[in-house]
């Protein structure tokens, strides 16, 4: 069983197949998010503390940070975004960039055992990020491309993300700080995209031994209702052996099958977590989240 | 790759890995429904037919039909129900009782390839329902529970779906006409029944060859929110291998849920299914199905 653990100064997180399924808010990324990008640009980070704090009060336990933005000092945002968060909330960063010098201005400045997103096959990438995981005693998310681009055999992304293992070994990295991203392609155009990465995860996790985790909304891409269509694959991928997903918490559905997995994986003892959140009204007064927390405390001085 | 073949007199729907899943209608069932169970015993037939109708426009593809009436006439019952229920629609029926007399009249009025809801691994069981099951060329579902009861030791109830396996083949009955039920046990009781349960499917489906089914709302017996569990839980379910449920169609969340879970295991071609049912809205007239419709058709027409 691999346990991979990262961590902020105070708090620790562990994937895991027998722990709860680890949430990464992907919502903190410039990407797509044309105020936020201006907003970071021009050093202000309100938005991305208010979205450290709703992403963690929806379940996140771990948030990706991106200042991908054209043109704009990537590694200083990027650290001083990570500065910033690291100010309002106390979950474990994942630190995401594709240049070397962001993640390495973001690992300086990050206070903790980060996840690095990410490294790829590539050699060139290998060769430059490897060394930053081992220095900084990271762990690091492992992407299955490499120069020719993503195969569409998961063979190959298989044997890719062994590679990346038996590189991240010669720099002294252990395999329990990999985690493997296979790749999630479009299931509207690749119709066995689905039992593809099922097979990879669990492949991932019995013959590599290594936790996963993946950009989950990739696979509705294309069609309508996505939201259900990433819940369920979620919940597919969970039972296959999925241990964490960059995704967005901020979507009940989503956080509401995550949450149904762990119990059916067995990861939620004594369904505690569930029942929780899922507590039925009690009388007229359960409609509110507040009202139903003020019956429970009721009920419990009264019993 | 295993198929199991059930008809009507006009329709055949199969089991199998690579179709669609298959949603056997739980509805007609006196069990719990005191309304029902009066009218059936009165000859009064109008509810079991319109059970019947609103299950298959749900999306059941096959339907039970259960007559479990205490102090009735179970066989007379049975048979009567199943005629009403073929004379108004055309899926193939699972006939279910543990009397084996009512099975018999079931299979003596049904017109088709009927599922024989069930048999289990007790000896009596065995030697009672398996000559019924061969003289009709029918298909059954076989319960891993024997005289001791059900196990919580999931290697002894795939060691019981195995025996009925062979017992079977004693008869004639291909392995292609067992449908194994792997038992789903509460997870509010057992922590790991679902691991169990999805690790059985597996098995059954890659050691055994054989198709399966379960009532899959056992697995949230005593939870708060039991429909998000048991779609949650088919969806696993779905990924591990399962190939049917005997559940109930009107619920939304379930139906959905096993129209995702359908085009993620790559039996939904083109995700033709999942987008006729999620087709968004067309400017303001689309809140309805209807009306949805209307709007594809000018829109076809108008291209």
């Amino acid at each position: 069983m691999t346990h991979t653990v990262v961590s902020s100064a105070t708090r620790e997180v562990v994937l895991g197949p027998d722990r709860p399924f680890v949430v990464i808010g992907e919502r903190i990324n410039p990407t797509g998010r044309s105020m936020l990008a201006a907003q970071m640009a021009a050093g202000d980070y309100g938005r991305v503390r208010t979205d450290a704090l709703a992403q963690v009060a929806a379940g996140a336990t771990v948030l990706d940070v991106n200042a991908g933005i054209p043109l704009a000092d990537e590694p200083a945002i990027l650290a001083e975004a990570i500065r910033q968060v690291q100010s309002v909330v106390d979950v474990p960063l994942s630190i995401d960039s594709s240049i070397v010098a962001a993640l390495e201005a973001g690992l300086a400045t990050y206070d903790g055992k980060a996840l690095v997103n990410s490294v790829t096959a590539e050699e060139q990438q290998l060769a430059a990020v490897l060394p930053l995981v081992a220095k900084h005693g990271a762990a690091v998310v492992a992407i299955t491309n490499d120069e020719n681009g993503i195969s569409e055999d998961p063979d190959v992304r298989f044997a890719l993300a062994r590679r990346i293992v038996e590189r991240a070994a010669d720099h002294g990295i252990d395999r329990c700080d990999i985690v493997v991203d296979p790749l999630v392609m479009p299931i509207g155009a690749i119709g066995q995209a689905g039992r593809q990465v099922m097979s990879l995860v669990r492949r991932l996790s019995t013959e590599l031994g290594v936790n996963s985790t993946c950009g989950a909304s990739n696979i509705s891409f294309g069609l309508p209702n996505r939201v259900s269509i990433n819940a369920a694959f979620l919940t597919m991928s969970i039972g296959a052996g999925l241990t964490s997903a960059i995704t967005n918490p901020l979507e009940a559905e989503i956080t509401q099958a995550i949450r149904a997995a762990d119990v059916l994986a067995g990861n939620d003892p004594h369904c505690a977590s569930w029942i929780r959140h899922n507590r039925p009204a009690v009388g007229t007064e359960g409609a509110g989240r507040g009202r139903r927390d003020t019956s429970r405390r009721r009920a419990a001085a009264g019993g």
